[in-house]
């Protein structure tokens, strides 16, 4: 293993780390909140680790070859959090250090899950450094969907390899005129959401936060009641609209600019047809129970499921009073995810045609036990190696959620609250099911335990299993 | 589709429901019940219906393809299970029509539960009938595990198909000298069984009554205390070790009595470290909790443990009381299932098995990109057909329990009750979790349309889904 060529990339990340925490500390230096010095005094700390281990390893170049590519992954989440987690920790707010810690994960994976309480009253510094570390957490996601997933070949995601190697040279080439044009893109995005948040009522700051929050698919608002402080149709559409579009794969949204010839099509059109019929159906569940105008519970339904499916998490009220039927709705909705190479998490909606695909073909053997049918997807066959990626993912998906929910029973937490605790920190959406948990909810009661549990959940999730587990199995470390 | 080949064996089944039929009314006329009538007079009609298509058909030769077999097996199940009907409907224990079928599905699929209260006070007739089904039931799964699905490859199953063909010239082709030979081991599991209960002191009618529901892995008790009526730890250890055996594959048990070579030891062997480590773990919970004799304690834990994996889903108390952690126990070990080509259901060990080294191997994988690593079974690697079976087959099983629950809970079914009543229908075992469905609860409040959407589950669950799901495809039907 080639530890250095690991740590100088972790070194660079340091400084990034640092500059954006000048950010908060400005804010909290003009609103003239004591929280200044500490983001001032980490943000110099980290800056000063970070440029000497940039200057002790400068200019050499090392070989990067999976086994080192997965350990950078896993460290860049670790020390990102690590670090995140120190503002929350020093600050006045009170956090415990699992709490802080808990909190910065909750952001950089953009799960949105909070332990704070009392959102309405805290100093702009902790709000800005929570929306920053969604909207970090956003772009470097869709970076490692595109780039390093596929190259990979994490859970059939090569499938969108041919791609990626269209704009580099090789998976772990140079990726800066790539990326460059990705950043463009979620710049345009955050700067047309933040503006029309801020047409539409909000605060300048609030719509700031609120836009790193929407775009990123996050979810961590500046209230206590999320968007519920600002319950305006024209919000809710508003957050409903960049949630959908940053939960679309970024390469479709680029060529969608470009007007050029679109492989994601078949993907988007199944997940928009996914939400619009998850939401119609709800929209007739809440209509023929609660009174009200039509509109507005339209507006509500398409706002709360398009929350939950991209992973933002976002609440505008407590959905979970609208019965039986809306609970179930939003506990398997947490299970669905966006699409491939989006800010946003969860299981992905490639795979979930690939599977639907995969279950016909099994059922057409069986009637013709001699015939030769295969599962396909966007018209074309899938080969073997995606298809059984995308299989042993799913199980394994399914068995993560299974054995994090088993743990999460042994420790107190009821079935209810287990079950969607696990899946809203895996699919890194933000609310669970249930009282504690759920969109009215706060995950502070939770135990330390627990709380650290779920933020290694999160990064699980954020690395789509393979890519976080892998560092646990001692065949990772036997292999030279 | 040839529906006169499908006829012709449904004719016959119908014969032998009647044959069988004739000994509840036995029972109920010594006793002197009127229910001797009502079993008598549908015998004399089923046996009737049978004699006149069997001899309208015999003699004719059929061709039997996939589908005329799948055909054959879905009806063969829904004519069974209304037959099996009809003495609840029509005897004078008062259910709907309903609850009388879900309790003839639940005894054909050796499903176990109940919605009939009351039942140390039933006449013989009603609680033979009930245990006589799962006795039949548990046979014929064992046919339909041997011959019929690997044949059918169904969800990987054609791993078997070498041994099953050893022992026919084809997969659809005579099948008595096999079949005779799995009939006497049946029965000498039942002889000794039932011979054991009573010298450890049941009485004869409850030895032979319990013997048929434990060989079954089936469940149904005469008590509504279940075993708990028999509390001895003798009679628990007798039931556990029953359980087992019927559990385990039962080529294995008839390879085991000849002293041949065993392919089936990997999942034998598997299977019961799982069940040590399970029932130990839970021994070490419950006595750290309950005050009590260790010895009683570890009876408990591995009767109650057996009884769940084997999905046989006796009671010896309520476990739940036991907290959290026994809960989560129980609520997971019901997805697991005991091993293939035996009494038992569930998700089956040998795909575990699977699973694990699928999972394994795209770990190593993610490593070595450039290596050839296959996944294996019991030493051998596992052909791409098998590997995909067993995965679609996994997804379809997690999808349909699922899927089910999502209908349970919008029928107004709280999250642990609609989960936990999907999964012990479809993995057959029985008992569910919580107040209702629990151990020491009962199906008898759950609405008519949950009731019958379980008993479709059971059979959905007996046929490894894909036989069930198959007929309800318009491809099936479209086909030629």
């Amino acid at each position: 293993m080639n530890f250095r060529a690991v740590i100088l990339p972790i070194g660079r990340l340091l400084i990034i780390i640092a500059l954006f925490m000048l950010l908060p500390a400005g804010a909290d230096l003009i609103a003239g909140h004591n929280d200044w010095a500490v983001f001032a005094v980490t943000a110099l700390i980290l800056g000063a680790i970070g440029a000497l281990i940039s200057a002790a390893l400068e200019g050499q170049q090392f070989q990067f070859r999976p086994k080192e590519t997965f350990l950078f992954v896993n460290a860049a989440w670790l020390v990102f959090s690590l670090a995140g987690a120190i503002p929350f920790y020093l600050s006045e707010i009170g956090l415990s250090f699992s709490e802080a810690f808990f909190e910065s994960v909750s952001g950089i994976t953009t799960t949105g899950s909070t332990v704070i309480t009392g959102l309405d009253t805290q100093p702009p510094g902790i709000l800005l450094w929570r929306s920053l570390l969604q909207w970090i957490g956003g772009i470097g996601i869709v970076v490692i969907g595109i780039w390093l997933l596929p190259g990979l070949r994490i859970g059939g995601s090569q499938l969108f390899a041919i791609e990626s190697s269209e704009k580099m040279s090789k998976p772990y080439g140079r990726v800066e005129p790539f990326v460059a044009r990705l950043l463009m893109l979620y710049l345009t995005l955050s700067v047309f959401c933040a503006l029309a948040y801020y047409l539409a009522g909000m605060t300048a700051f609030d719509a700031i936060n609120h836009m790193m929050t929407t775009v990123a698919t996050g979810g961590f608002s500046t209230s206590d009641s999320s968007l519920g402080k600002y319950p305006t149709n024209t919000i809710l559409w508003i957050a409903t609209v960049f949630m959908l579009l940053s939960s679309l794969p970024f390469l479709y949204l680029i060529r969608l600019a470009e007007w050029r010839d679109n492989p994601h099509r078949g993907q988007v059109r199944f997940y928009l047809a996914l939400i619009a019929v998850i939401s119609f159906a709800l929209f007739l569940a809440i209509n023929s129970r609660i009174e009200g105008d039509p509109f507005r519970l339209l507006t509500l339904a398409t706002f709360n499921v398009v929350s939950v499916i991209t992973t933002t998490g976002y609440a505008a009220g407590d959905y979970l009073l609208w019965g039986n039927f809306v609970i179930a709705v939003f506990f398997f909705t947490t299970f669905i995810g966006g699409c491939s190479g989006s800010t946003s998490g969860g299981f992905k909606i490639f795979r979930i045609q690939i599977l639907l695909s995969a279950i016909r073909t099994m059922l057409k053997r069986a009637v013709h036990p001699s015939r030769v049918i295969e599962p396909s997807y966007a018209g074309t066959p899938v080969s073997p190696g995606v298809l059984e990626g995308v299989l042993v993912f799913s199980v394994l998906y399914t068995a993560t959620f299974a054995g994090f929910a088993f743990l999460y029973m042994m420790l107190g937490l009821d079935i209810e609250t287990a079950l969607s605790a696990s899946i809203t920190a895996q699919a890194n959406v933000g609310p669970g099911i249930g009282p504690i948990i759920g969109p009215a909810g706060n995950f502070a009661p939770l135990s330390d335990t627990v709380t650290l549990l779920l933020a290694f959940q999160m990064i699980l999730g954020r690395l789509e299993l393979i890519g976080g587990l892998l560092v646990f199995s001692p065949y990772f470390w036997s292999q030279n």
